[in-house]
């Protein structure tokens, strides 16, 4: 393999796929990345048998080939190198690269030992086309929601599927949900994604990218640009019906101004580390205040109110973290905090005209 | 004390004076802070025993008096509150807090508990005025060569001292010394200044404030501007007289590219990490070029060059990290590296006329 590529573009690459190399220590191998000429340009690889992640980038070929090289070294060297040329060549299992006054040798493996990489059946799967924005966004409202617990396997991915002509996406750790409608449905999916391979798709998108692809597989899912594809293993099992944890109608609504919830929120959160952060909101219709009264015995005490529009007096005790997240992820000036007493979930959402986007959150035991 | 404040100036005093309570579980009383009125002014002060901190900042004052309060719960508390007056009120050992909608007690203790604050006596102290540009450059050149081993007390600080009618900052920790020239002497100074208390004073000055007073008195140091006072004992004991240290002459002197120097050395250290970050400097009077190549057995290896102006051919092994550090905080575009021969220490400085910096690093052995 004999080939050219600029720093810039080399860099950038080993930036990205060098999260995935995983270190595992039974399979040393995966601690490197993999190089291998692919028509006019360089491919740059690497898995952690769940993800692999492959990127391309334009390259000047004398003449195809490929090796495996540690991918920790190779990143800092490269992203230490001044911009310009990088000339790359394998003598054996070794790499030489030299850049202007930069000349070094790495010594890598040779890619027969590298694991296959895995591929998706483009012609079976289903393909959707998605704004990278709106994709970015929907992960974000809805990966804070995943549960981290891997003896519930089901619910530490995001739930993709079809309902009712519409993609969505949902996620739930038990004490919160939250769902995002994304677009209209073109063709069925029930694809439990992990959060570690939607974040690794979320950094690994650069600003230029105006869409991805995704394709899902029967076992797999595959995120494709023109310089990238991100392929994970979904997770297996039936997620559970969330929809009809949903309640459809709350007795007390309190719309109240996004900025004034949080700050209020965050403040009583302060007094209540005591109680494991949990806080107790009380709604007053007469008077349009929603207020938080949090004690700590021994540090002191606080109230903090805002003024809002609410429908029913009423009383509700939450976890102050699970707000807090909430409402950075919720849209608009203004949202809508609804429950039903004491014991049934609140539902928060935007009060804007599209509403695509739900959140909902178990009460704490007051 | 019942008083008014702006929630800008007591954050911003807050989040400085919160750095300094030092949670030690001996003396709980120091993980207050000291709220005490003085003249038209809030006092907000804190002590950790080494250090103390004090800050003032403009208040509306209805009666005077005095609290100690805990201090990351204020802290955090006030910084979350939204901006504009903050109204404070002591009743018997808990602080009334209100602004706007938010009212909160916070259970504090009676000041006289707290320690007192330590005073410098002004009259007998030796009184310095220092642009505070050029205070937190000569510090940040200097600190780094400082020790962390207590095991060797004076060289866990600056020597600040006068000499030859000068006034210099230094510090080695005896792998490397630091010494920064900086200004003309004005009454003879010899003290050594905790690294802690000058990291301290550095990270509390606010960008607006042109010159520091500085108080040596026999055993403590005192940093003051309008709003604050940092004061803090000396380190006890005699700093070494590293002057005999510093080389007369050098046989190899190396006129480089500081942004060169560093890059080199950067990509040196990658393929160093086996021997601790030790890397041969080669330098050919003939090519003037200078280079540096590391020799990572399982990696790799890897040369690189720059060009130079070199008087001699020289050869040296540093430590890599420590000669990336010296070229951060020396002056200019171009420095001279120079040395003689493997053993002798090697001088970092700057080639602008006006030399005030001084870096020395003890050779490795190769």
């Amino acid at each position: 393999m004999k080939l050219s590529v600029t720093q810039e573009n080399f860099a950038k690459a080993l930036s990205n796929i060098g999260r995935v190399a995983s270190g595992r220590v039974e399979l040393p191998i995966l601690n490197n990345i993999l190089l291998r000429t692919d028509g006019g340009r360089l491919l740059i690889a690497a898995t952690n048998l769940e993800i692999a992640s492959t990127q391309y980038i334009g390259a000047k070929i004398q003449s195809p080939g490929s090796i495996t090289i540690p991918a920790r070294l190779i990143s800092e060297f490269i992203s230490t190198l001044p911009s310009g040329t990088i000339d790359l060549e394998t003598k054996d299992d070794h790499l030489h690269i030299t850049s202007g006054k930069f000349k070094s040798v790495i010594n890598g493996v040779i890619a027969d030992e590298f694991p296959e990489l895995p591929t998706i059946n483009e012609d079976t799967a289903v393909r959707y086309e998605i704004a990278t924005d709106d994709l970015k966004k929907a992960v974000s409202q809805t990966i804070l929601a995943a549960s981290s617990d891997m003896a519930r396997a089901v619910l530490t991915g995001v739930y993709w599927h079809t309902f009712e002509n519409e993609l969505y996406l949902a996620a739930t750790d038990g004490y919160r949900l939250a769902e995002r409608k994304l677009m209209k449905a073109d063709g069925e999916v029930a694809a439990i994604i992990p959060t570690s391979a939607l974040q690794e798709v979320i950094r690994s998108l650069s600003d230029a990218t105006e869409t991805i692809v995704i394709l899902f597989g029967d076992d797999q899912v595959c995120f494709q640009t023109p310089e990238l594809e991100i392929i994970s293993r979904l997770i297996d099992g039936k997620f559970p019906d969330y929809r009809q944890l949903i309640p459809q109608q709350s007795q007390t609504e309190i719309i109240v101004s996004r900025a004034d919830l949080s700050r209020i929120t965050k403040v009583a959160s302060l007094f209540a580390r005591e109680s494991g952060g949990g806080v107790t909101i009380n709604a007053s219709a007469e008077d349009n205040i929603i207020s938080i009264h949090s004690i700590a015995s021994e540090l002191g005490e606080n109230t903090s109110e805002a003024t809002a529009k609410i429908s029913a007096d009423g009383q509700i005790t939450l976890n102050s973290r699970y707000l807090t997240e909430a409402l950075n992820v919720t849209d608009g000036e203004e949202v809508s905090f609804a429950f039903s007493g004491k014991l049934s979930p609140c539902i928060i959402q935007s009060t804007a005209k599209k509403r695509d986007y739900i959140h909902i959150i178990m009460p704490l035991k007051s």
